[in-house]
């Protein structure tokens, strides 16, 4: 399997705030074999903080993508890049500004989701592929597969938006602006400006902890630590936040936190018309997965894009899978989505391959 | 009204840590007036970030208590002190050692809401109180009235344990460890010698604005705050959040958010023995109040206590409020809870009476 990161440059890439970059550059990986009639390409959209390696090993979907797994890379070819904004390869706020030869910082203009997609389209052309079998994905990854079907209903035969929303409630933008307030009250920040010398470690760790308890359930924390001491004044759990905290700071930008957090918050499919509208015209399939114990992508978030689609005779399957793992769980629960993703996957290609592409 | 805030000094206390404090201070406030009886005395107990201030203009139970509240300042005397290891009167981190003659900062003992309670009695002594017709209050105000039931089951008649636990849970540790992580992440707090300089406001704003987010429900974050902006690039809920958080910095002390939020998380009933055994011999009458929103104490934790009450042939009420706002629901969904409250109250006081005390 190859797990090699490519980079692709752009000459350009004009976003919603009406900036346009350029140069653009897109890393990605891919699995599997683009068959002869290119239909069988699959987009797998990464959340908030993962990148474009999706599988193989240390991959944060390697238990569904991969030889004989949900997203079998025997059957298909699939794709993942980093998104806009990311610093994983793709252009992001520690870019370097062309016009200025530094990194862009807070200077980088604001990305949206919308603007990942379009770089995201951009590089589907780029491979040739006429129109995709599916986009899917999580979370953040979820408002991308979403966005795909709005924006290039033509181009894409089935979305898998899971654990997602089509907008952010008020709760979960509060979370993210604790997160983004964290990294801002460290001094190390300096207004973003931190690229030649120490990254602001503390502010990225602590937005983080607050991230992963919102990926966690009572019940799986509960389960995964208790009230077990680490030390004589220490509980298992503050431990591993602090760890899984400053992991991140490793792989990480902090200003990347910051942009895609925004780009994110920001997300609201409804303003541009209500979902019924939206989703009128729209041929492409639909499996919409939410977990019963994710309460940062509550399932009524999930029930809200099933209505809309339902209400418009469109062809939407819909599970909320029963799982303790909190919002992790689209990214741990494998077994049940494993069996719905490949018989998903596997009637909508058969579809396609008799619609023709 | 009497709204003056009093503190008694006492020569010492002894510590569950073992280390004795000398002198410690406490301050309370009292409202309405002590029988001759001594028999209509309540204790009221605040939660985290309140203080004596209870009832009167600013007061953090004032819907709740005050002349013809649910607790009725004209039939009882009511009393509430700020915890121990606070900031607004009583000793704590930001008071003077008095071996050293500076501020004890991270020398301060660690205290536990045992030390919170035993302090409390010795107010009670001091105000020649032979026994409180109830001690009552919510989060951490309810470990306190827990701790007193099972403390000094002779030395109250009734328990009102409100949106508490007997014990924090794994998530319930991790947000308060995120809040902790925050105010050290900040280099102002200087291991917590700060009193002769800047304090760590960044971070103490930062570790309450994510105590806000777990205070309110999803629902009520909607209603209040939906997706509304506040400018352009900036939604009212982010607004609301930095306003509470950097307001929270002008009158609470960041060690004193170190030393309370670890006496909760440490406080364990279920250590002692299991909650059946401790509750075996106690002749005290519980009220115990959940609500229905509240996911940061969730009525499964109070269910527990009223379980374990029950299997003991305790006297005990038990109501789960249909409420909105989440945690904070006990300090604002006053209507049900005065009924409830006042209903309770009157029959203790009734049934004390008969008793005698």
């Amino acid at each position: 399997m190859n797990i090699e990161t490519a980079t692709v440059a752009f000459d350009e890439l004009e976003l919603e705030c009406g900036v346009t970059l350029a140069p653009v550059d897109c890393a990605y990986e891919t699995y599997g074999t683009l068959n002869t009639a290119k239909s069988n390409a699959i987009l797998v959209a990464h959340a908030f903080s993962g990148d474009a390696h999706a599988a193989g090993e240390g991959g944060w979907w390697s238990n569904m993508v991969g030889p004989g797994k949900g997203f079998d890379t025997d059957l298909y070819f699939v794709i993942c890049a980093n998104v806009l904004g990311g610093c994983r390869g793709t252009t992001g706020p520690g870019s370097i500004n062309p016009v200025t030869g530094c990194p862009w910082g807070m200077a980088f203009p604001a990305v949206t989701i919308a603007d990942m997609v379009r770089l995201q389209k951009k590089l589907i052309d780029h491979l040739g592929i006429p129109r995709l079998l599916a986009v899917a994905g999580g979370s953040m990854g979820g408002m991308q597969a979403l966005e795909w079907a709005v924006a290039y209903p033509d181009r894409v035969l089935a979305a898998l938006p899971i654990a997602t929303t089509t907008r952010h409630s008020a709760q979960q933008i509060a979370f993210n602006e604790v997160g983004r307030q964290a990294i801002m009250a460290d001094p190390d920040w300096n207004s973003g400006n931190y690229y030649d010398r120490r990254p602001p470690a503390r502010g990225l760790a602590v937005a983080r902890m607050v991230g992963h308890i919102t990926y966690m359930s009572d019940e799986s924390m509960r389960e995964k630590f208790g009230r077990r001491l680490r030390s004589s004044d220490e509980f298992e759990v503050e431990s591993y936040l602090k760890y899984r905290g400053y992991k991140f700071v490793d792989r990480f930008d902090a200003n990347s936190y910051l942009y895609i957090t925004r780009a994110m918050d920001s997300y609201d499919l409804t303003q541009r018309g209500s979902l019924q509208t939206l989703f009128e015209n729209i041929a492409t399939r639909f499996l919409v997965i939410s977990f019963t114990s994710d309460w940062l992508y509550p399932s009524y978030q999930s029930l809200e894009i099933v209505s809309a689609l339902r209400s418009r005779n469109c062809d939407v399957a819909y599970v909320n899978l029963a799982a303790v793992y909190g919002h992790d769980s689209f990214l741990v629960e494998v077994k049940e989505q494993t069996e719905i993703v490949r018989g998903f996957l596997g009637s909508t290609f058969r579809e396609g391959a008799r619609g023709g592409s």
